[in-house]
């Protein structure tokens, strides 16, 4: 099978479309980032992911990691393909030009991350984890800690990490015990245990700065208690260079069923005595600075949904072409076929392609409207703020559902060859089922998306992306080819309509109502927008065929037929979903908890 | 992780509803087995496979199979739990008591099933294949083959497989090329390569009773040229005991994503100038002699997909009730709760447990229809043969769709621990991950039913099936606690009426528009007929409340609460799949092949 291919030409017709960047470059934050630059920018950007990283994923999923009491080391292959990427420059990609990045728009970033996670998922979460960290100290460390750290985290030099689930507090963070005590000098000792900890040692940098959530001596019980501190694992002496090593150890890494190259570590701070740290951001205010960086790495989530499936989608349809099985129906000819030739074979291929970009815009839109938000003043600030809180929930939770759900029907397509590790699809399919669950249970993403995201503004910032989600119906109008999509969408924004209303009610009167179906609720978002940034995919497909477009008439009309097919086929679902929706929780507890159990 | 415990009262409840033992045993073939005495023989039967098998689940898994040019090893704890199966004689459940077996219905060798499966899915493949096997010697042997090959295959002694892979004929059978010469002696030399084969080399029985379809030499080009031989891994001796090594070999075992512990063997047949076989049945009916096991091993694959996600399913609700992680909402209790009281949580299990006792019901139902077949005369036979067919297909492939999403949701009740293999719950997901795809993947199952099954009778078969579902509703009729089930199943069978009519009218016009929507519409039959029995669930249970039966209220009640779920919450996801059904072709080919690549 052949390595993953950025797909460079649907990055940058997602970029010029739902991604805005003539609108975003229009502005003096984002004058560097014009759509000629970035397209150039890509070009190299997926040659170096296609070239030097997408051959070590397969070597690195077999190879593994190996512990031992000084250190983890990785996959032999992903020394040069770090190095190299050192190197090339590509960590600073949406970083502050102040401390060497390239201040990027969060879209140009965001697409770019599908080569990297696509190319190699595992190591992916590297950059991923330290752009972060990076994110969080640009906004809330002190002047001299950007200085000391960002430089050498911007460069890919240092790596980074968030340290916040213990044993007994995952979403429930508020449960955390590590305590970090305060020194004479200012900085803190930190005592405790990490687990899940991505990356939190590993060989590819020489020094690792952690971020880590600890509750100081006289804090208060919960998450009103809990204050942000910077662990590096080497300190860093007076020229700013790591020096002594710090008290904190990788006590052992988990055996995980994928992202096996990826080390997710158990970190014990403080065995001889407390790992020196220094507090970022105010006391008891470390939750705010994590939550900064949490939208990020939601959305980098959902990102990673649409790279995992898309390089899944490109071994299938590979496959799909090279193997000779069963006659064509219709067809006159006497021989065996490719399957991309058998209709259900070629349904499997157009619904990942459509759920691909249906997820991809997502995950666009939202960026872009993150970098709306940066580069816009007051009260249309506004706006473009509550739509990326709206929208972060959808992204990470239903990009990754649809991500999986696409991943394996790429791996369907291979028959029993896909099951064998050797087809490469299998890896793909085992790496993207962490993407439901990291960063938030998609679980919690519907909570929080009916629980906290609905209520802003007594639900008004809801209902005007609503509104702007109906506006499309009205540029489909007199389009015949698009008259279907047009109805299949109008019903759905009737049906989410529909099902906000009794979200909403019930959730005030009793919110177990609402609670019991966000999921269903979720996933009914999810289509609606996906089909809303899908309709608008096919008007400006059609534009750019009008407008003799260099893509060519071909690739162009592929996206409308992807379009199409996402809206009349794959959003009708949203039918499917409202009675979930608004059934309300009693019949979940008509059953005991202990009943449930079989017997 | 507590190991996996056979759900007996749920497997005997699923026995005299959906799988009619009082009907059958009613019958002279089936006297011996009425419902007592098979409730009797599960206690026992449940027992050893929590006991002997359950705990070999996990290490065997971890540890694997050691190919070498001598042979597979399978796992050091295989041996004990093998030799314990064939001691206690589980293997004949079904099998033909002139030889051993005990004869028994195939509704309760399928309840059955779920125990050896749950207990360990790798391992159960061994029986499983054998049986298969022996049931097709059972139909097309001769008497002297039998006599020489039953009586230990029925005890466990020896094992059987089924060779009909080749490298380049998966699906389509037709193009393989093994080579079969016919000697003096009226044996054959078989020579050529076949893949995939399940336990086709292992260390656990005496003899390997190898099944394979290869052609002889003047043998028409096609499926009607395939011939089916019984090549045994040790010639017998004058005594019948395993004597010369015959000239088949594996040669490599594959690396699979799941059931690790299962050998997939490539054999080799003939390198030493050709392993000596024996016809089976009629030269040149090969296939057809196949297709006798294949509904069997079709059904089977559908009580795996239940059989592993019961396994999961029960891991979720213990971690559930024991993770505390979390507030209870519309509670004043201050501290966090078992993650199980959350409402999200609750709809995950309760769904879960839904789609179990659905998926149950349906292979239940089929099981006990192959035995009304196999114990009525004449034109009613006819009527449950039909029913078979039909049904066939949709148990296959819809009962591991939902077994892998049902094993997926299992997976993320666990959260980050679900990711970790020693959660157990990892292995689950990934052995389901084979069930959509073998015994005919889960498209050709799609085919088949469009393509072969509605057919039957010019669509009468199927239309008398609908009519005796929507029977139920009379019965629903004035039941104020069911109502709403019954206005969801009266839609859904409107539904499947108006997607059948459109198939059916279109697939004669064009085929490729019914074959478009196959898989949609195959997974509309499942909801439908799962919907169906679980009606006839909440209906029984009723019944048995009323008769106060042994099981106990709150037992019973919970089989309404879930059969009421899948009714009113599950089973409107029908109305989304019309529109993909009834779409037509001509979508899927207005991208070609070439360009559905991404670029």
């Amino acid at each position: 099978m052949a390595d993953y291919r950025t797909p460079k030409k649907d990055l940058l017709f997602a970029l010029r479309t739902a991604g805005m960047i003539d609108e975003l470059s229009s502005r003096e934050r984002f004058a560097h980032a014009d759509y000629e630059t970035v397209a150039g920018v890509f070009e190299e950007h997926g040659r170096f992911f296609d070239e030097v990283w997408a051959p070590t994923n397969a070597p690195g999923d077999a190879e593994g990691l190996t512990w031992s009491e000084d250190g983890v080391t990785t996959p032999e292959v992903f020394k040069e393909a770090w190095a190299k990427y050192v190197e090339a420059g590509w960590q600073g990609m949406n970083l502050d030009p102040d401390y060497g990045g390239m201040g990027f728009p969060e879209v140009v970033y965001s697409l770019g991350a599908e080569a990297v996670i696509g190319s190699n998922a595992a190591l992916s979460m590297l950059p991923g984890l330290t752009t972060g960290a990076v994110e969080l100290l640009q906004h809330w460390g002190t002047e001299e800690q950007k200085e000391r750290y960002l430089p050498k985290m911007i460069s890919g030099e240092w790596s980074g990490t968030m340290n916040l689930t213990e044993p007994q507090a995952g979403s429930d963070v508020g449960l955390s015990t590590t305590r970090a005590v305060p020194q004479d000098d200012g900085s803190f000792l930190i005592t405790g245990t990490k687990i899940f900890i991505s990356f939190g040692e590993h060989d590819l940098t020489s020094n690792i700065i952690h971020l880590v959530l600890a509750r100081t001596p006289d804090a208060p019980a919960g998450t009103r208690g809990i204050s942000l501190f910077l662990v590096p694992k080497f300190l860093l002496d007076d020229d700013g260079n790591p020096g002594a090593r710090n008290d904190v150890k990788c006590v052992s890494i988990e055996h995980k069923m994928g992202i096996h190259a990826s080390p997710t570590c158990v970190l014990s701070y403080g065995d001889e005595g407390g790992a020196i740290g220094w507090l970022v951001g105010e006391e008891n205010q470390g939750l705010n600075a994590m939550f900064t960086m949490m939208n990020a790495a939601r959305l980098a989530v959902g990102v990673q949904g649409t790279g995992i499936a898309e390089a899944a989608y490109q071994k299938a349809v590979d496959y799909a072409a090279e193997r000779v099985q069963g006659r064509e129906i219709g067809s006159d000819e006497k021989g065996s076929v490719p399957i991309i030739r058998h209709p259900d074979v070629r349904r499997m291929l157009l619904s990942m392609r459509a759920r691909i970009e249906a997820t991809r815009n997502l995950t666009t839109h939202l960026a872009a409207s993150i970098d709306m938000a940066n580069s816009t003043e007051g009260e249309d600030s506004q706006g473009w703020d509550e739509r990326v809180e709206l929208l972060t929930p959808v992204a990470k939770a239903w990009c990754t559902d649809v991500g999986v759900e696409v991943t394996s029907t790429a791996l369907q397509v291979f028959g029993g060859m896909g099951y064998i590790e050797e087809s490469g699809v299998a890896q793909h399919f085992r790496d993207q089922r962490i993407t439901p669950i990291y960063e938030g249970t998609n679980g919690i993403q519907a909570m929080d998306l009916v629980g906290r995201k609905l209520p802003i503004r007594a639900g008004a910032a809801f209902a005007d992306l609503a509104k702007e989600m109906r506006r499309v119906l009205t540029e489909l109008e007199g389009i015949d080819e698009l008259a279907a999509t047009r109805d299949s969408l109008a019903a759905a924004f009737d049906e989410l309509d529909t099902a906000t209303a009794w979200v909403m009610e019930h959730g005030l009167a009793d919110p177990r109502d609402a609670l019991a179906g966000a999921t269903p609720y979720l996933e009914l978002v999810g289509l609606t927008a996906g089909g809303w940034l899908m309709a608008r995919q096919a008007l400006a497909a059609r534009r750019e065929i009008e407008q003799g477009a260099a893509d060519g008439k071909e690739y162009l009309e592929a996206k409308v037929t992807s379009a199409r097919f996402f809206c009349e086929q794959l959003v009708p679902k949203v039918h499917a979903l409202t009675p979930s929706i608004t059934a309300g929780h009693g019949i979940l507890y008509e059953v005991d908890a202990e009943a449930l159990a079989s017997s």
